[in-house]
């Protein structure tokens, strides 16, 4: 099927028994039967299978279709719309990078701004901070939150923090009701990967983010590829968060073997106030320590992580981006 | 076909006209005709497929079987053994990082010897040092050196170093010729990845190799990735290289999209003498000079980069490893 992100996927008739019969599965060689094929046109020319050991849930809510598999090698697998959202096996990598990048850069965080992330791993990752007093989430699929709550109770598990507070909203319309300076960072988790002239940039959502952020507060977005073809021109885009934040705008990436290209980036910006250096945590969390409702310690996330993050190739460092001076 | 490292694959009839026929070829649905496959046992449950556009070379060594396609997304491919050796894309992550992590490391590298590396990408980034003197290569299969002029000359063309001399042999008989301490530096780009009770272990190929280092001398070598199941276990892998390695021994990895999970390991070990630090790069490159037969600067590495391959994910850190006390 032909998702909003323009992934193209299907997974084939699997030895369980289930079946995913729609006028755009993929009925591959028999060795590839029962394999979940992420077939992508941002990254032509490549695609990545995981085999299917059973299809545990397919469904479609008001706005995107859902669909839970149990793969025999990243544990379950959730793909919305088509496209790959996260494994049981690497969703550590994303969710506490988007998470700790930021939180870990400003001192004392005590409100936090989810938009989108209704699976609950970012919520699961902000609940490790004890300075937060506040954690609201906007999200307007609840059938997803429902169905992480039933395949994903290890991720929909930040649900159980007595902090979070669910707005059954859209991200934008949310901001606008959200009085100005509200937030330390806000994390946001439903678009596409970010890009110079994403069209997102057309619409006013950067700036009531900026205008939600209390001076010297931190975004953090997920951003494309460093791999992406035509390379990401990181001038572009930090011209283009620029117009909008007044403070540090940096670029950082993680690897996650699911995702195309096993990379993705984030963008974070700071609003004008106190200096962030999202380089150099002042905040960092004890490795060993277990805070909140998650229910180990961190499985990828520690402080040398967090600024290697920003150590671009050769390639991307020619489209060099930093703060403000 | 399943090769020696396990990994089967197969392109299919594809759209320009040729087709591998064997009876491993995979005939896929329609949509992924003409598309190589990448199935390895030992990442098992998960497949990366490239779109060809032109199988350009296909031709059996002594040694093994070589194809050469045109992809439409990495450029040029090359597959030894049914398994994906290098694409043009993203070439040079590995072999900047497996050439500059030792070489930056160590003062002044005159003496160099690459074990296996026949594609000369590794040549290629060694003759960016200037201090270096003389390059050996030890590599048995001259057909596959061929096929590498041929088709990558960008790669290839670090045999036109003329301080570079090719030993057509293998690697642990020229090591015996070698006499004790003559290179500063080893690189090693000739056996499938490195990990614990790897059959390397029970030759004496590692003792030859340090036999062969000069005191503070430096060997590099592909080692797994992180995301290998059962994760590979550090403290062992480096108990195993303890035993022959006196000086330091780390574990580095970067990022290559083609390569199963998009990572892939370095074990980075000295030899007792000199103290070697290989996580700041006392032997820095210049980012903007062209220096060797290389057509131009670094497209990867840099000295920031360097640093940062040495931080790992807390669930890497676990099994810690790090230099001798």
């Amino acid at each position: 099927m032909e998702n909003k992100n323009g992934i193209v996927c299907g997974v084939t008739s699997n030895d369980a028994g289930a079946v995913q019969k729609d006028g755009n599965s993929e009925f591959l060689h028999p060795k590839f039967h029962g394999w979940f094929a992420e077939h992508c046109p941002i990254w032509p020319g490549e695609a990545h299978f995981l085999k299917v050991e059973k299809v545990l849930f397919q469904g479609q809510s008001k706005f995107q279709s859902m669909m839970v598999f149990q793969s025999s090698s990243y544990g379950k697998v959730f793909v919305l719309d088509g496209a790959l959202q996260l494994t049981e096996k690497d969703e550590c990598a994303y969710q506490e990078m988007i998470t700790h990048l930021p939180l870990c850069s400003i001192p004392n965080p005590k409100k936090v701004l989810l938009i989108g992330g209704g699976d609950g791993g970012i919520l699961r990752e902000i609940s490790r901070h004890a300075s937060v007093l506040q954690i609201d989430i906007s999200e307007i699929d609840t059938m997803l939150i429902d169905v992480y709550k039933k395949f994903f109770p290890k991720i929909a598990i930040g649900y159980k923090d007595h902090r979070v507070t669910l707005h059954v909203q859209d991200g934008t319309a949310y901001l606008q009701s959200v009085p100005s300076g509200t937030y330390d960072a806000i994390i946001v988790d439903a678009f596409d990967p970010i890009r110079p002239a994403h069209e997102l940039f057309e619409t006013p959502f950067f700036e009531l983010v900026a205008k939600a952020l209390c001076p010297g507060g931190a975004l953090c977005i997920q951003a494309e590829s460093l791999w992406f073809q035509p390379p990401l021109n990181l001038e572009e885009v930090t011209a283009s968060f620029r117009k909008v934040f007044r403070g540090s705008i940096e670029y950082a990436w993680t690897v996650v073997p699911t995702y195309p290209s096993g990379v993705i980036g984030f963008m974070l910006c700071s609003t004008e106030g106190p200096h962030v250096d999202f380089k150099n945590p002042i905040n960092p969390i004890n490795p060993d320590h277990v805070s909140g409702v998650a229910e180990g310690p961190l499985k990828f996330y520690n402080s040398e992580v967090h600024s290697a993050a920003f150590c671009l190739p050769a390639f991307a460092k020619k489209s060099s981006i930093g703060s403000k001076a």
